[in-house]
C-alpha cells in the first residue's frame, strides 16, 4: 500500500471502532472524542472570548499576523461539532495561513434551527470588524455544514451591503440540503461517515420546516455574484463530492474566482485527522498558500 | 476600471478588430496572425523536429531541465491553430514549469478527421518515451480542443497499458462535442470567440460521422480512472466554462487528483495573450507551480 492508503486505512479503522450512538448527546460526544486523541502543540495559545453573545475562541500560533484572522464555522451537520472538536485542526490552519483563528460555537439544531447558525455567523463576522479587523484581512472558513454556512454568510453579508472578507475556504462543504447529488449513491459505499438518511435527519432538524432550496441553507441555489475568491477542498471518497463540484460550478458561473481541489482517497472532513494523515497536512498547507496569495 | 478589466478590454478590442473570415484557410491564417504581434523572447531556442512522422517543435528556455518536457496540443477546434499560433505562450509555459516543451502539429480536420489528431498525439508521446524521457518527467497539456485531446490521449495510453505522464494541464478544454453545457447559452453574450454554431461546424468536421458521445472525442463520457493529477484552468467568460466544470466532476468521481481554477473575466484561451494580460501570466505561473509540485 502507498503511505496515503495506509494512513487513510488507519483513519477509517479509527472511525469504525467504538460506539455509533444514535442519540444527539451521544453523537455530539463522539465527534468531540474523535479528535481528543490529538495533543495541542505547546506553542498554541487558546483564548475563549465572547463574540457579542456568541461563545467563541481564539487560537494563536507564534507567527500569526495579529491583524489577520480566519473566522471558522465547524462541521457537524448543524447539530453537532464544536470549538473543541475542531480546535487542533483550526490551530494548524492558522499556522499555515499565518493568521489568528476565531472559532465560533454557533447555535445548533434541533434546539436552534435555521437561521440561528447563520445569525451567529454574521454576529461573529461583525464582531471581528468591531474589533478592528479589516475585511481584507479576514478569511471566512467552514467545513461540512460549516462550509455551506460560510457561503450563506457571504451571501447575507453581500445582500446587507457589509464589506466582504478577502476570501473563503470550504472543506467538504454541504451545500444542498435536498441531497440531490449523484455521488450520494455513487460514493455511498466508500464514504465511512456521511450517508443520505443521516443527512436527511440533520436537514429536517436544521430546516424546521424551511424550504431546503432556500439559498441561505442550500447555497447552490444562491446567486453568488460578487463573492470573494473561494477555495473548495473535497475528498474523492465523499458522498458530498458533487456538492463541492456544484458549488464550484455555481460560483464560476457567477464570475467568482474559484479554486476546487479534489483529493483522492480522502474522506469527509479529512483535515481533522491531519496529525496522522499527510494529505491532511498538505491540504492545510495548500489552504495556507491560497490565503497568503490572496491576502498578499 | 481595474487593471484586469482594462487589459481584458484591450484583448477583446483586438479580437473584435479585423476580418472574421468564414473560410478555413482564412480562419487558420487569422489564428496564427492574432499572436504574431508578440515577439519571442531572445533567450528562447526553437528547434523543429520530426516526431516519428508528426511535425513538431521544441522550445527551450535557459533554465529548463533537459530531462523534463511538456507535450503540448494546441487549440483551434481540431481544424485550425498550429505550432506557430501557440509558440510564444508555450515557451512561457515551459519557462514557468522549468521544462522543455514539445509542440505537436497534429493533423487537422476536415482533411484529417478523428482519430487522426489522437493518433498523432499518441505518436508524439511515444516519441518522447523513445527519446529517453521518463513518464514521470512528462506533462501532457492542451488548450481548447487540445485540452480534450490531452484527456483522450491519457485514456488511450491507459487502455494500451502505456506508462502515463506525471500530470496533465488543460486550459479552456473542449470536452463535449454535443455542446450540451448550459453555459453555451448563459455565457454566449460575454464570450467573444466561441459560440455553439461554430463549435457545431467544427465538431461535424472532426467527427466525420463518429458518435459525438464517443469517449475519445468527448472525454466527459470516458472513465477517467487511473489518470494522473489534472490541472484545469478556465475563464468565467467562456461558453466552455461548464465543459471544464464537468471534466473536473468526472475526473473527481474517478478518484483523479483534480485542481480546477476558474479565472473571472478571462476569455477562451486567454493564456495566448499573456504578454498584455497579467492574469495570463499568473495562470501560466500557477500551472508552473502545479507542475513543479507534482514533478518534485
Amino acid at each position: 500500500m502507498t503511505d496515503t492508503a495506509t494512513e487513510i486505512a488507519a483513519v477509517r479503522a479509527l472511525l469504525a471502532a467504538g460506539e455509533r450512538p444514535a442519540d444527539l448527546a451521544g453523537r455530539r460526544k463522539r465527534l468531540d472524542g474523535l479528535t481528543a486523541r490529538y495533543d495541542m502543540p505547546a506553542d498554541v495559545v487558546v483564548k475563549p472570548v465572547d463574540a457579542d453573545g456568541v461563545k467563541a475562541e481564539w487560537t494563536l500560533t507564534p507567527d500569526a499576523d495579529p491583524k489577520r484572522a480566519i473566522l471558522f464555522l465547524h462541521g457537524g451537520g448543524y447539530a453537532a461539532g464544536s470549538i473543541r472538536s475542531h480546535r487542533h485542526m483550526l490551530a494548524q490552519a492558522g499556522r499555515e495561513a499565518g493568521t489568528r483563528t476565531l472559532a465560533l460555537d454557533y447555535r445548533l439544531a434541533p434546539e436552534n434551527p435555521f437561521p440561528a447558525a447563520l445569525e451567529d455567523a454574521l454576529t461573529g463576522y461583525r464582531f471581528l470588524l468591531a474589533q478592528g479587523f479589516l475585511p481584507e484581512n479576514i478569511v471566512l472558513a467552514g467545513e461540512s455544514a460549516g462550509g455551506g454556512l460560510a457561503i450563506s454568510t457571504l451571501v447575507s453579508l453581500r445582500d446587507a451591503g457589509t464589506p466582504l472578507p478577502a476570501c473563503a475556504w470550504c472543506a467538504s462543504p454541504w451545500v444542498d440540503l435536498e441531497m440531490s447529488a449523484a455521488t450520494m449513491e455513487s460514493k455511498a459505499a466508500v464514504d465511512p461517515l456521511i450517508q443520505r438518511p443521516y443527512l436527511q435527519e440533520l436537514a429536517t432538524a436544521y430546516l424546521h420546516g424551511a424550504d431546503p432550496r432556500n439559498p441561505l441553507v442550500s447555497p447552490i441555489h444562491a446567486d453568488l455574484k460578487g463573492l470573494p475568491p473561494l477555495l473548495i477542498q473535497v475528498g474523492s471518497d465523499e458522498t458530498l463530492l458533487e456538492d463541492a463540484i456544484r458549488l464550484a460550478g455555481v460560483a464560476a458561473s457567477a464570475d467568482v474566482r474559484t479554486s476546487l481541489q479534489v483529493w483522492p482517497q480522502m474522506i469527509h472532513a479529512w483535515h481533522l485527522f491531519y496529525p496522522q494523515l499527510a494529505d491532511g497536512r498538505r491540504s492545510l498547507a495548500e489552504m495556507g498558500a491560497f490565503v497568503r496569495a490572496v491576502l498578499g
